[in-house]
């Protein structure tokens, strides 16, 4: 707890964010070089996240399960991409229980292997198809640049697995949860996200085709903030996931998967904040309302106290906390709650006592532009319609910010130029040479051919050659 | 799916369980050694538990958190006992990125030492205390014979750590989360159990003391249910959690932890289930109802499906899965959905529709018993009574079993024969010497000194001596 300046966040946008996650205790440091400890206040961020998602999961079918921590390492082997893709990033665990193993394993990275080998137990028939799982877990990478939510060596993420009786069923499961993503992105996160699919070289090893939602965070770099994998029959060759068909014949299932974890925790921390510290979205936020009392003598604190009890039990439908700390200035907590990001303060004073008002502050808008005074009668309402307010106004500032750092470079000068600035929304031929040359010249990399195309046809920005569809360049996290 | 007979429960109890997991899809043996994979059917029973135990952990003031998987090696050398207890348990990561690392990592086999770690560094003064936090997770402990949910390598837990100010508010904690358990294990899962203290040689390797919940399983062996250990300054010492106290002078903090796992999954099963199979309680059966409708031919399949459909939206508020498929026989759906447990069946058939009535068969009385017709009108207010009736009876049924096979043996030689029919409970000296004795020439350990004493004092019932309180032997899980 602090009430020290914050870096600029138009200056120094990295050190912001650092201090804004450590400070508004969001995260810290473990003692394992590139671990992270999820405090209570940005455990709970997930926590609600996790709600969000799991009621859209459900709703679309799914279950819920747990695989195991441990992947023997000759399951990674399997297929081939997928073992290039993870090997250089394992941890690998040698010895149980005082003995030397014989075979090493592997903590997952990811769970496609193991995965498989079960389904390949239990899918024997069409009649057991589709299988729709997901589970909520830690992975590990051997990351070596680590940065809180961002990079870390252990995550916590939920992945779904499916498996499909034809490619299109498979293909229109990537698609479905691309868009539970993409809703549960802005809907409830209020972070604009553009949908797309990732190119030959920025896709998930072992699938046939990646899809990503990506996002513009306040430093307009690009942050890859959910995946949907269409893994064709990749895996289901490796594990021999069969199964009878209609005819009695043996054919390999086709699998999916899609995974979303705490990265987006920092996606939400990137999108909102300002120079204050958080400003969280209300649907997510895990305080949605903090309820400052403000008095001067013991006679105030009776009166205004009486007031701040009621209008928290009149408030029991929101996330609500009264900070009644006795030792801090009304002015300390403000600032204190500011860092935290919650949605919406209210103060009440021997004044608002007496004519029966509250006065609002919204964390949104900074100053007396943000406040207002707002009746006891009906507060309820107002307080709903307000955080409503807010939640639309974060989207909607978000989407004006990408808006406005968008470019649409036509030559490569200009390509150049705009992601040094931006994004850039460009014609490519979908050549891998022409986007290893941005990376090399730019450090830019392809974020995503968006789904919603402009229309038309051109020429690579790169090469010059035709090009069917525009692709998103941007440096990226 | 199999509707094959099932080893019986009374005769072979072991292979009962080990058939009873499998086929009802509750969890599957993983490829690694050891480690399970938890199907749906069985993670929705743990996503049942881990609601109704969060919902009482926010009650009480508990926030959660995430900490990180990996342990320094060098950390469970701090508290000489702890890791005593822990080593030989121990899988450790030496690999990662592809390099040897300089200080192995243990993989969490509980996390009092790195949240130590982390108190040390969070907590300074009073003002920060008491912290209370809970975290849901993975652990891993290298044991050798292993059981689907009561003894894997990997399983799932939540394990509460708090620090404290003072010794007394520590205790207040320990026994708060005990009646937590108590009252969990006792109202959401018709478990009766035994809150008791454990011994010396049976507590947790770095307490003070050990708390227990006892249940008796259905061969009449005694589960570990759920733990809370009162820790006192042993682990603030090793990782130096001190405060400022209202006098400004440094403190050692006192600390907690508790503990309840998925083996409490496996106490659900072997508490209940008969020889059709599981019998789940109803409020944390993942399905609650099952309706399995009955019709000979089209027209009376339009007739049925019609009230079938009417009853499932009345029946919204509870967990309700309509059997409709049309490959089985209503016989082999109800020997299906008896061996998963589901405690109620509605069948509707075609002179259901006519009269106005459904047909109830309880799973926990099978045969005719059971069965009872009641009327479509108020339904859900019909089946809330039989769900809670079904709740109680269970509750009722595993009590009186559990007092029918409780002896109070005088003489070592009514111990010794006590032990093997069940449980023994006796008057102890609390000498380690006559526990140690017990276990060599009956395999029974003492499970807790029961905090519920019956008064009055006695003599050993091994060694004659004086004896203060009454303890349980039993051979355990």
């Amino acid at each position: 707890m602090s009430n020290e300046k914050l870096p600029s966040r138009s200056e120094n946008f990295s050190e912001w964010y650092n201090q804004v996650v450590q400070r508004a205790e969001l995260a810290d440091y473990a003692p394992v070089r590139g671990c992270m400890v999820v405090r209570p206040y940005g455990w709970s961020i997930w926590e609600n996240i996790q709600q969000a998602l799991d009621k859209r999961f459900k709703a679309t079918g799914h279950v819920n399960a747990a695989f195991p921590l441990f992947i023997p390492m000759s399951f990674l082997e399997k297929e081939k991409e997928h073992v290039e893709g993870f090997s250089p990033e394992l941890a690998v665990v040698t010895v149980g229980g005082g003995e030397k193993l014989e075979e090493p394993l592997v903590v997952r990275p990811t769970s496609e292997t193991i995965i498989g080998y079960m389904y390949s137990k239990w899918i024997k028939s069409y009649r057991d198809l589709p299988v729709l799982i997901n589970q909520w877990a830690n992975v590990v990478r051997w990351e070596m640049r680590t940065r809180l939510f961002l990079r870390t060596l252990e995550f916590y993420w939920q992945e779904g697995h499916t498996a499909h009786a034809t490619a299109e069923e498979a293909e229109e499961e990537t698609m479905r949860m691309l868009n539970v993503y993409t809703d549960f992105a802005e809907n409830e996160a209020a972070v604009p996200v553009v949908p797309g699919v990732k190119s030959e070289s920025e896709k998930f090893a072992g699938a046939v085709r990646s899809y990503t939602i990506e996002a513009m965070m306040g430093d307009r770099r690009a942050l890859q903030s959910g995946t949907s994998h269409f893994l064709g029959q990749n895996f289901a060759k490796a594990f021999d996931i069969q199964f009878l068909d209609w005819n009695n014949e043996l054919q390999y299932a086709w699998t999916t998967s899609w995974g979303l974890s705490t990265r987006f925790v920092g996606a939400i921390i990137m999108t909102h904040g300002d120079d204050q510290g958080l400003i969280l979205p209300p649907r997510l936020a895990p305080i949605q309302v903090v309820i400052v009392p403000i008095y001067k003598n013991d006679d105030e604190k009776a009166r205004v106290m009486e007031t701040v009890n009621r209008v928290q039990s009149e408030l029991s439908a929101f996330r609500v906390h009264v900070d009644s700390r006795t030792e801090l200035t009304p002015g300390f907590k403000f600032n204190d709650w500011e860092l935290r990001g919650v949605p919406l303060r209210i103060e009440i004073g021997p004044k608002d006592v007496e004519k029966g008002s509250v006065a609002f502050a919204r964390r949104d808008i900074p100053g007396r532009e943000g406040k207002s005074f707002v009746s006891q009668d009906g507060l309820a309402d107002s307080v709903q319609k307000m955080l409503d307010e807010i939640q639309k106004s974060l989207f909607q500032r978000a989407l004006a910010f990408r808006e406005a750092n968008t470019y649409r470079p036509d030559a490569y000068d200009e390509l150049k130029e705009a992601v040094q600035k931006g994004w850039a929304l460009a014609w490519w031929c979908e050549d891998a040479d022409c986007e290893a040359k941005v990376k090399e010249d730019t450090r830019a990399t392809t974020r995503c051919i968006p789904l919603e195309q402009e229309g038309g046809q051109g020429t690579c920005v790169v090469c010059g050659r035709p090009a069917a569809r525009k692709v998103y360049f941007a440096r990226a996290y």
